[in-house]
């Protein structure tokens, strides 16, 4: 039986975790769960799975429910004696601080929030190494790699192919994104995501972040991460090895299948609930090289990475605030990487070493982003 | 330091072979050769390595050198004390014999050629087990399927996907194949081979024998193994786990890079005397059900392992003869499965136990493929 702490658990991944749990009540036992302002789902979930220990966002929510609350209760449900493996999908940087506390209590970490690695990839990868502690990804590309390096070892790996499947605008050109709509933004070609990260995916900043969470997840250097445009997001990625052969994951679009894998990790278990998948459904994969003149997130996030520090910390906190302003209509969508790259200039990197220098600076940075948004909303 | 012995040096498996070893100086030391009637080229390899034991196929041939001949000096080749790999591409049945030699004295088998395990898969297997000796696979195919497994347990393995390029005749109809010559069966799309496996590529039967050797490599029964058309080649193979995750191989179509795989496994080194493979250098990959209607040798495959015993050992060699009859222009190229079917139905099947037996059907099988190869061949 394994024991797990769910963070997030009404949220897009919480859910579909606890719908893999359901496929597997005999393996796997929830002990805690964790949410934001969900109440009404988060109290089925609790008649349905008995937790030991829950959190919630709010100290109001917590009397009335008698839980936990806020990032103590959150880091309470993550540190649960029993608890062997925590599911992290809490969103956000709100995610880091239990993070760092289940890896302090020899937690494995399922790990679906990519602001952990993007903010705090240095913070929380010298903790796990200390700690000896595994972070699997539970994302669809980083599980495809993690599952690609199987029984692999770090100096055998030539070059780290991220997929992407270019977004609902790829093809066009920079004039055609100027007077793009929220609803055009938000149909994902192959993925039903949460809005900000359709967002995201649409400007290729989600494929900018993987890059930074793939370098901390696998040690692996910026020059030796490389993306394809894939628009069937069929691959979910590859790992090129030093003799020249490449090893690539494939698998229906299903969030539930890395889940499982990060669940189960290392072992594999059968699952019949999924859509089998052939080849022959999929008559042509096609690849491409993504259109970076177009799509400037992927650029920004190299830069920021590049520069190191809390630099990647002012990406994710000032591409929060350009997406926000995208999805309320106050930024025209052509506009979000120029809120972001206004605020990297701005910013002059601190070399953090505790969690407190990065939510500083993320305060700092989300404050900037939100001036900018007026300077270059204006023209609506 | 590796100390290998190359079987069957002066063929296309066993020179590019020695071309991976050249790259190789410092970490591969070519101990033994065994060559057929190619004794000028033997000569140059000899000179080159300086092995310790060479064996040649004629006793004349082995006179004149001063070498081992025939299958005791295959075996002796294969056996001497230092060697730790031995390479199989002795063409055909002649393989048989040094594989159960170097395999009862513990030597790794970097295994090319398809007859071991298509006609004496029971026995070389069983063997193999029961000496602890691993065979790793050196063609293009099953060293994809042998890498996507690295690290895996069998029974995490739901299901494995053989691919092929379809040929040079894919998607044509049974009427198409009837007047098809000798130098269109010749030209295969994707890989330079010799004329042999070129005409089984063309006929499918390739695939057939493929999809036998994964039986036995693997411990895979034949429901568990599907074969896809990937004309481009890129995609070598795949498995597909319980999970529904599928791992695939993809390289560029050089067989320099199984046999180097064999040759180090279980690491990888470094090579840079590949061209480099780009995703979207192949901007089109597409997948299509093989036409077993057409290519008929698929299913004769199927049979003839589905009724086990000396069935495959008939396939391989009835194969041979109508390959052989196609190649001198004595059999249309819509008569090979004819021939190989014809075989198959009148022989009544040997539970063998020794490398005699199968012999002896091998015998049986090829005197009665020449008589059907004269019948199909009439009306040319």
């Amino acid at each position: 039986m394994i024991n797990i702490s769910v963070l997030g658990s009404t949220g897009s991944i919480g859910t579909q975790t606890l719908s893999v749990v359901d496929e597997f009540k005999d393996s796997i036992n929830v002990v805690g769960l964790a949410a934001g302002a969900n109440i009404s789902l988060l109290g089925k979930q609790i008649k349905k799975y008995h937790p030991k220990a829950v959190s919630v966002k709010s100290q109001k929510d917590a009397r009335f429910l008698k839980t936990h609350w806020g990032e103590d209760g959150n880091c309470a449900v993550a540190t649960l004696p029993q608890v062997q493996k925590v599911i992290i999908a809490t969103p956000g940087l709100f995610g880091i601080k239990p993070t760092l506390a289940a890896i302090k209590a020899k937690k494995t970490i399922a790990l679906a929030t990519k602001e952990v690695l993007v903010a705090a990839g240095d913070l929380v990868m010298s903790e796990a190494k200390k700690h000896k502690v595994d972070i699997v990804p539970v994302d669809s590309e980083h599980s495809a790699i993690f599952q690609c390096l199987f029984g692999r070892k770090a100096e055998e790996v030539k070059r780290i192919i991220l997929t992407a499947s270019g977004g609902p605008f790829r093809g066009m050109k920079p004039k055609q994104l100027k007077n793009l709509t929220v609803g055009q933004a938000l149909k994902h070609p192959n993925w039903k995501m949460g809005n900000k990260i359709t967002i995201d995916s649409a400007t290729l900043m989600n494929k900018g972040f993987e890059i930074i969470e793939a370098m901390w997840l696998f040690g692996i250097p910026l020059s030796k991460i490389t993306v394809v445009v894939h628009p069937q997001s069929v691959i979910h990625s590859a790992v090129e090895f030093i003799d020249g052969s490449i090893i690539a994951q494939v698998a229906p679009s299903d969030m539930r299948l890395p889940i499982q894998y990060a669940l189960f990790y290392p072992g594999r278990r059968r699952a019949n609930n999924f859509k089998k998948f052939s080849f022959s459904d999929y008559q042509t994969l096609t690849f491409e090289e993504p259109d970076s003149k177009t799509f400037r997130c992927l650029d920004l996030a190299r830069k920021a990475i590049l520069k190191g520090k809390t630099f990647p910390a002012v990406l994710t906190a000032a591409n929060d605030i350009a997406v926000e302003a995208f999805l309320s209509e106050k930024l025209p969508f052509n506009r979000i990487p120029d809120v972001i790259e206004s605020v990297l200039q701005t910013h002059k990197g601190v070399k953090y070493s505790s969690l407190a220098e990065i939510l500083a600076v993320d305060t700092w940075a989300r404050n900037l982003a939100g001036e900018f948004v007026v300077k270059f909303g204006r023209r609506l």
